[in-house]
């Protein structure tokens, strides 16, 4: 895709060098908007107004939405008031709003003073609602039917109203407001009955979301029940909204990003990554960094404390990376597996004891297997190999042990930080691989030496 | 949601064991069917034919579509051969086909026995494409208009055969089974003149995939157009089926899961967490574990070669968790976004040097802040505060030093391993944290005692 966008662009900034405007419009006409932005966002300011301008309205605002906001910026600031009020009319609400939100205040200003009354009142509506509830990602412009209306009577209001919605295909049925049922477009199509009451043909029961619901929760409901669109109430049942799959979309992708990034001790990214500074991503990894860096003061006491231990039998030293690693990785098989299945719903608090229970059969087998592959490995690589002969059977028993105990502690530790975040409100995805390693580095150096100095009968410090 | 299901589940339950089956079918018939597949899954096998044989026809199917495969597979071992028929023929092809996957060789040949010619055909066709493939993903029930057809003629062939369609809301234009265009029930529906011709009215340079394209790049199509569907093509351009967006979200949030999978060193789960048994979970984490704990044999090995610098000095001992932790960090921070950014499409191995010319400046930022912040706390807190004389400020500067210098080998390893990995046609996703770990170890390791003998004048052994 990103290969095609670069030689079409290349071809379309010479055609419009060469002033071949006519050939240009064509091939841009022929374009999907989505593939238009992606070769606007990467034109010079000089090019990119007298591109835009090419474009015919409706193509110029869906491609306008789905450029990046440096661009999207650039190119109101260049507008006339007439040029922003004509793309800015052809907007969905929704998308409206997704512009407003990511320019500074003196643009947002202009984009409300064009904007027509009714649908200023319905951005500003939308931009009330918190960051990351349903009602931030929904759209007001959805169509609603009344139930004593008939089927023909329904199919003639899609047809005259529809053009300006987001989604024709689920219609909603109110009464007084309230959401009492739902009716798709292909229900209508199918219906024999012209005259039949949308009252009789609708679905009750219909699933909603709360305005104030988080819209992580809105988009597993549409990947749980395959809907097109989602209503959005109010406290009463009153419809204020709708959320469509595409949005549904975006969330699910953006929300898997920040776990992402979250497990790998970083803060939450703002942009792409080629179109983030480096000092933006620097800001972004440096705290976990700083911190992760500090609370390793704990294991590096743990080795002071038997530094004596160490002095005399010096090859103890060589297994604490190998200890320190398995453990982590044990640790963070079990943490990254059970924030995810966190966030995609399947598992809750009150399933921690049936997640205990797997984690620690799960944790036996994998200690079992490491431990015996650690004692061959110690005595074959280390001892024979090597030829270390402080590396006595004695010491590969040590080791192996430790490495029993400490991948059992990792996993249990693993699987069960998420869930207690969880449950006091914290973010699970933090509670992974790299806070996980953290602790069980500290333990499994704990284990390792009370072990040396309990079965090889050395003193710490 | 869970938590509804659950006490939903016990009324269910209760209803059943009174024999009360009316009133237990009307709350059945209010739920959406996934929300009853998830109660469903939980029944014992006395109690789940029972309550499914409740299910009107249409509901039973849709149900048994969102069921568990243990749970579809007790069922249909359970069901007639007539009762088979009657919800084999209300599904859809690609959910007869995902059904079909998931059983084992003699249920597949009840199931194919049952259906009916045509939708047999269908289900062998489908199931010849290979497994991440669009073809294998797709569905054959699409509705195809012919260009010659007026728009009141495509509205009643969708009428006439929309029943049995996965999606009519979306309809593509062929010629000879070639796609030539698409148009949209909306577009159908807005169209003020019944007599125009679909040629007229159609979209011309139709985006499609092709069969054996990686269902991964349609999921990313999807979210890139907002797409209700995308139709799948034949090298000729013929048409042979469609990819819902439905299916396109599964496929994103099941890729998504893999790649965090693969990055914390598991191999790809079959089924959801709480529904694998602990030796399904063992078998997935052993191998990284095991080969990783091997690995780490040459960071032991770098240790024992300097073991007189660390006999000579045992405070550097102590340091080592804080450098390897620290460097494995920055490493993971870096190929993470690296393997995400090119999950999503935004950077491929073309971008290699701008991604380098990036993670450089970034990695020297977090070096500096990394190595002054370490200076600090090794003088502060272990010479200091712990009063270890040992740690002098030559030691606190080759620690800071062996810091900075791991930092930045570690981002540009983590930034460059996963694009090298994506350019010879491996996955990225695994060149993730714990590979990087391990090689980091071993580097910065090796770094940290040059310094040693070089600044403190110590010798190797």
């Amino acid at each position: 895709m990103a290969e095609r966008n670069f030689s079409v662009g290349n071809t379309l900034v010479k055609l419009l060098d060469e002033k071949k405007y006519f050939s240009l419009r064509d091939v841009l006409t022929t374009m999907n908007p989505a593939d238009i932005a992606a070769v606007f966002d990467e034109l010079d300011e000089s090019r990119l107004p007298l591109m835009f301008r090419l474009l015919p309205k409706e193509l110029a605002a869906e491609t306008f939405v789905e450029m990046e906001p440096d661009s999207q910026e650039l190119l109101i600031r260049g507008f006339s008031d007439s040029e922003l009020k004509e793309v800015i009319d052809e907007l969905y609400v929704d998308d409206a709003v997704d512009v407003v939100e990511e320019m500074p205040a003196n643009v947002v200003q202009r984009i409300l003073a064009q904007a027509e009354p009714e649908m200023r009142k319905q951005i500003n509506e939308i931009l009330r609602y918190p960051e990351d509830s349903a009602g931030s990602i929904m759209t007001t412009e959805y169509v609603s039917l009344r139930p004593a209306m008939t089927v023909e009577e329904a199919i003639l209001r899609i047809r005259r109203t529809g053009i300006d919605k987001e989604t024709i295909y689920t219609c909603y049925v109110t009464h007084g407001h309230k959401l009492i049922g739902l009716v798709t477009v292909k229900d209508l199509l199918l219906c024999e009955d012209d005259e039949a009451t949308i009252e009789s043909i609708m679905q009750e029961h219909v699933i909603a979301v709360n305005t104030l619901d988080d819209k992580e929760q809105v988009a597993q409901m549409f990947s749980k029940y395959n809907f097109l669109a989602l209503p959005v109430v109010d406290t009463e049942f009153r419809l204020v909204g709708i959320v469509t799959f595409d949005d549904a979309m975006d969330v699910m992708e953006d929300e898997a990003t920040e776990d992402i990034e979250k497990m790998a001790a970083m803060l939450p990214s703002e942009h792409p990554y080629l179109r983030s500074s480096p000092f933006e991503i620097w800001r972004n990894r440096m705290p976990w960094l700083l911190l992760l860096m500090i609370s390793a003061t704990l294991t590096g006491y743990v080795i002071t404390r038997f530094e004596n231990a160490l002095t005399f039998l010096p090859c103890l030293t060589a297994f604490i990376p190998m200890l320190m690693d398995t453990g982590g990785n044990s640790g963070s098989q079990a943490s990254v597996t059970i924030i995810r299945s966190i966030s995609l719903g399947e598992i809750e608090f009150r399933d921690i004891l049936r997640v205990m229970w797997k984690e620690i059969r799960v944790a036996v087998l994998c200690a079992l297997v490491l431990a015996a592959a650690c004692f061959g490995k110690v005595m074959l690589i280390d001892h024979l190999l090597l030829g270390d002969q402080t590396v006595t059977p004695m010491v590969a028993l040590v080791v192996s042990l430790s490495m029993a105990v400490t991948v059992c502690v990792a996993k249990l530790i693993g699987c069960t930080l998420p869930l207690l975040a969880k449950k006091i409100g914290f973010d699970p995805a933090v509670m992974a691989s790299p806070l996980i390693t953290t602790i069980v580095d500290f333990l499994s150096l704990l284990v390792y030496f009370r072990f040396a100095v309990a079965i090889l009968g050395l003193h710490s410090a």
